[in-house]
């Protein structure tokens, strides 16, 4: 049975492979690149972009796409992997060049602009570029079709929506604002063993090295380096990068940024190999991968277990510091809860709620009911309501995040998926195997890997984000498990 | 005045961003790219390989090239320009896309067998592979069109021909061998100094960096890493990396690879950045970018003034080995002269010899005068010839270089002609230069690096190699300076 998928596969590889040097060339900028280097490095990123568009776009692969999803001899996975690059390649037609050349200058324009403008707290001189950035959304989400909203959402979110996220992530809230009121009225647990200015950054780095090791992350086929902000980038099947920050004063800081991208990592080296190179070994969204980092962070890494295994590790590394702290103390010290004014520094009760504020005034400034004039405003009130706290200024209020001045609306919310998904798999995981917290607690950290493997990783993206999690768990996409999760959590910690 | 010259810019400016990006992956391979990681990337560089074949080979880029060739309003270095970019773009298109493929195959399984054979001294194994690449090179030389070397030896030394070499190496070998010989007679500078195991990587290290950024290395605009074997890759005119390895027996290693590199460097970091994005910015061949590393590596640092200002400060670093060890005895040291199997090995005197072993052997492989069955014997007996030294094995031997196995017929000469040059230009720069020695002595390498920017470095590929010299110099190309300078300095150096 002769069909022209081969050529499809090729072609897709080809993608694929400008896909990995973009990558190479992104975790170089924040790694090693020389100051000097990055202007002309962004020159080479357009370009290669503008090839891997035109490459995506062009005709031979439309015709050969349409050829395809009517040929009656492929099975359910190639019927798949058409339908993906189908997807990946209607998208791209569907903006005009004219409309991508805009929205990449004026991204370009709006990120130098948010960096100044958040150095100097000055809001009125960002807030053009916000307004184009807007505008460009909402010309991108008219071009793409449908609901605006949805029309970007679906680029992180394959498949969700506005109109089931805004059920979804109003549970949440009615959950955690009276939870985060009550952990409020509490006095915090004591962390000040954990903030000093001596933790050597040498014994830091190789901690995080072992911990990689010991999570599953394979360093035959990745590696770590240190950046500004700790991220992910997938080079190649074989070639998975992670990077993590260290603060000598700060030792948790570069324990869960490792903690973090070695779920992202461990995703990315776990896809089926008989699908590399195909459109199959990728993640269905970006909520499904964050349910990854999320998971090994937060319910592995801040849990009891994990720490009766590692802390004993800890306080041989650093004796003067953490010599004298017992198991409980340090559990609690790694889950205060704290309503603050950074989503990147929050802990796991809080952080959603600052994801709902920016869900809410990301809907509002697409749709026109909120304009960017209005924004520092609007962010202030939501913050004292969710969080009871009020930013002193717009540098650490509406401009903290890089997103919008990226032009990434509709971004936000898979970090509130990506928690409910890891609460989700870590109950079914935990459901399913016998002694699941015993195994932990020894350090035996490949039963939930090789859990995940099967249920999560492996498959890839054969199916989607929800349909994955409902395969793995038995349950439709829900934030009860996530709830559930935190309220007895939190009730222990500060005694609800 | 409107002509279509803008258009053309555009598109060298993308194979150059092209050109940028495979030098950034060709970097990260041999620094820090996880060993796994290693067969995809060869994948991604075919790849990006191919697409800057289509573009370079484009029937559109023809017809541009063609009407700005005919175009009477263009300045002369646009005409250059023209020239250049059609020069590569005619070389693209003579070879025909299957008999690229073949080439790229063989040299593929060639260096592999090359690694192999070499560990296991075997060169039965590799023979095969060498025939290969021999009539391979031989099509390829066809389809190139003119004298077969010449058509090989014009990818890395363009307008030089082998007719033209054979006199000059052969002038060069009636100089040298005479000069070897009388040097093997005299007994050796002492360097026992100089090798023991006690040299910290470490300081090693840093000494390097110092060194690169007095040499004139712009680190704001570049860096420097570790790799088994030290290269320069430019990423783009803002960010040129080289590296250095480090030895903790000998400290020479480093300090000589960096100033090797840091030649290559900074000719790299010196083109004129009015034609920073043209084919202008670049070096016109491969012999001249060795002139400026052997200048700086040979000419200069393994003077006795250049040491006469570092000797101090490595006594300081080294004090345990070094401390006693006069200044005399350094720059002796630093300038042995010993026949031996290595090329890469080899001391400034016996080095053009090893090259001249190859350009012979590589001519006489190319016209079929010598088969691969017959290499290993007449390596070993021009050894003998040339250098008095005889080969025990094949790894050692005619095994040693990776050039042949990787497909670089007619690559040799221009080592030997980047000794030539480097002498000249050395020669020219002392003659128009008062107390240019005193200069160096005092650390000020700036007025070097300032007169090789003007003479050299900001005309890039303006003119030819030889013209480029020719106007630096007053003089057309000659072995003679480099001749004259090694006689007198080994003269001085052996009592001879």
């Amino acid at each position: 049975m002769s069909n022209r998928f081969p050529e499809l596969l090729s072609k897709v590889r080809e993608l694929k492979d400008l896909d990995g040097v973009l990558s190479l060339m992104g975790w170089d900028e924040e790694t090693y690149a020389p100051r000097a280097g990055r202007a002309p490095r962004g020159r080479h990123t357009a370009t290669l972009e503008g090839l891997r568009h035109e490459r995506l776009t062009s005709p031979a692969l439309g015709a050969l796409i349409e050829e395809l999803v009517a040929e009656p001899s492929l099975d359910d996975a190639q019927r798949t992997m058409v339908a993906r690059i189908k997807h990946r390649r209607d998208r791209a037609v569907k903006v005009p060049e004219a409309l991508v050349r805009a929205f990449a200058e004026a991204r370009s324009l709006s990120l130098a602009a948010w960096g100044d403008a958040r150095k100097a707290d000055d809001y009125a001189s960002f807030r053009p570029h916000l307004e184009t950035i807007v505008r460009l959304s909402r010309e991108r989400a008219d071009a793409l079709g449908g609901e605006r909203y949805d029309a970007l959402l679906d680029e992180y979110e394959p498949g969700m929506t506005k109109a089931r996220l805004i059920p979804i992530l109003a549970e949440l809230r009615e959950g955690l604002v009276p939870l985060v009121r009550a952990i409020a009225a509490k006095k915090a647990p004591d962390r000040s063993f954990l903030i000093g200015p001596a933790f050597d950054e040498e014994l830091q780095w190789q901690l995080t090295l072992r911990l990689l090791g010991d999570l599953g992350f394979d360093l035959e086929r990745g590696r770590q380096d240190r950046s500004a902000h700790p991220f992910t980038n997938t080079v190649s099947e074989h070639d998975v990068r992670v990077t993590t920050r260290i603060f000598a004063d700060n030792p948790l800081s570069a324990i869960f940024s490792t903690i973090h991208e070695a779920g992202h990592g461990m995703y990315e080296q776990g896809f089926d190999a008989a699908h590399h190179g195909t459109p199959l070994a990728d993640a269905p969204s970006m909520g499904i991968h964050e349910s990854q980092s999320r998971l090994w962070e937060n319910q592995v890494g801040r849990s009891r277990a994990f720490w009766s295994h590692y802390l004993p590790e800890l306080r041989r590394l650093f004796p003067a510091q953490l010599g004298g702290v017992e198991l409980d103390a340090f559990y609690r010290a790694v889950n205060v809860v704290e309503p603050g004014l950074i989503r990147v520094d929050a802990d796991e009760v809080t952080y959603n709620l600052h994801i709902l504020l920016r869900f809410e005034l990301e809907i509002a400034l697409l749709s026109g009911d909120l304009v960017a004039k209005d924004l520092p405003g609007a962010w202030n009130e939501k913050m004292r309501a969710y969080l009871g706290v009020a930013p002193p200024n717009d540098a650490d209020g509406c401009m903290q995040d890089i997103h919008w001045a990226w032009g990434a609306i509709g971004y936000f919310p898979t970090y509130s998926l990506g928690n409910a998904y890891s609460a989700q798999l870590m109950a079914a995981f935990v459901r399913e195997t016998p002694d699941a917290w015993g195994a932990i607690g020894r350090g035996n950290l490949g039963v939930l890997l090789s859990w995940l493997r099967g249920k999560v990783h492996r498959s890839g993206y054969l199916h989607s984000a929800e349909e994955t999690v409902r395969r793995a768990t038995g349950e439709a996409l829900s934030v009860k498990p996530l709830l559930e999760y935190l309220k007895k959590k939190y009730s222990e910690v500060y005694g609800l």
